[in-house]
């Protein structure tokens, strides 16, 4: 990795979707350089345009989600589960050496607010077990809602858990955390502790369901 | 179940362990009638008077574990994972008809900050699979640490997510996250929801160990 701590270019996998955009747009206020991947490389320039004009700057490119992960300098995956194999082997050369931060949550729809444990038990470990040693990967932003991200002027409130078997690497994503104002991240562990943070996620989704509020998130008591 | 809504004997198996003695000694101090069970009914009876002296009244009672479960409206089962198939055997007659609380977390030690997914997903999936339809079982208090139970004059600064399949039996166990000064009741979806619920235990005793606090909690945000 380069030897400024700053990540400059930030890939998000999926970047056309409610949680990826949110990401996007997060980060681009925070001053990175953001690259929006798709499947289909007309919706990534449709929603860069969409997004640009809310930022009320050009930083954010569309491209297909191949192309924005050779480029970028760390790639965060954020994608519908039954996509994730597919995507995640289609980018598994041009991710080599690189982070790779996965934000996916295996859920089965329509049951999106039940726990769902996956073959390898998390989207991030199987994610690890399919790009090998080359790749650190990282588990984060699992928790933050998608319906708090697009509100720019508001904070998230929300801490961020971060799962990692590198430690360098859990740094550097801590950085793409203090970018999105509200947020706090916290050091959960390794990557095999991103079973908890997974399944979080369902469980926050039913507690906002039940609760009737926006988009419930965790705070981690105890460390003031 | 009895019409009137609060429990009045509550069984502790595992009483005698840190987690098992600090609930005992807050549900005791919250007006319950509490029996601590163990698989050494003299431990048992050792500790019930070293919680008495603490309380300053008679109210806990010390059994072997079959004996507590039968005998108590309500069974609470904080154990060891590796014993946690065998004590639930044991019981499984006697508490056919009853609400079980699994607060057990499935670790393999010495790996204890580490998220293992046992067999069957969660511990408390286990146990209703084990124990059968006649049983509704209850997964909450993982995520209270022990280390802040014994203290009555601070309160726990924790929320408690309660899953189960059994919406009445939720309800019922509303009742005793209120008797402990501090913690928030949340109903956290159904029993298969627990896998998160139990995961965050290892989660959270890394974060407690990595940031040097006596014992990290959650609280969920956005429902205020």
């Amino acid at each position: 990795m380069s030897s400024d701590p700053k990540v400059k270019t930030i890939a998000v996998l999926g970047g056309t979707g409610r949680e990826g955009s949110g990401l996007v747009l997060r980060w681009a206020q925070g001053g990175y350089r953001v690259l929006i991947g798709s499947r289909d490389a007309a919706r990534a320039v449709a929603k860069a345009g969409e997004l640009n004009a809310v930022i009320g700057e050009d930083v954010i490119r569309g491209l297909d989600n191949v192309d924005a992960a050779r480029e970028a300098d760390m790639v965060v995956l954020a994608v519908p589960y039954a996509a994730h194999e597919d995507i995640l082997r289609s980018v598994a050369d041009v991710v080599q050496g690189k982070i790779l931060v996965d934000v996916t949550v295996p859920i089965q729809p329509p049951a999106i607010r039940t726990v769902y444990v996956p073959e390898g038990n998390a989207a991030s470990l199987e994610a690890q077990a399919l790009l090998g040693d080359g790749v650190r990967v990282v588990a984060a932003f699992h928790n933050v809602s998608a319906s708090h991200l697009p509100d720019l002027a508001q904070g998230v409130n929300c801490d961020v858990l971060v799962c990692s078997d590198d430690a360098d690497a859990k740094n550097e994503v801590f950085q793409l955390v203090e970018a999105i104002a509200g947020t706090r991240a916290v050091d959960a562990g390794p990557l095999a502790n991103a079973v908890a943070v997974e399944a979080l996620t369902p469980v926050l989704m039913y507690i906002s369901k039940r609760y009737k509020v926006a988009g419930a998130g965790i705070r981690i008591t105890g460390l003031e």
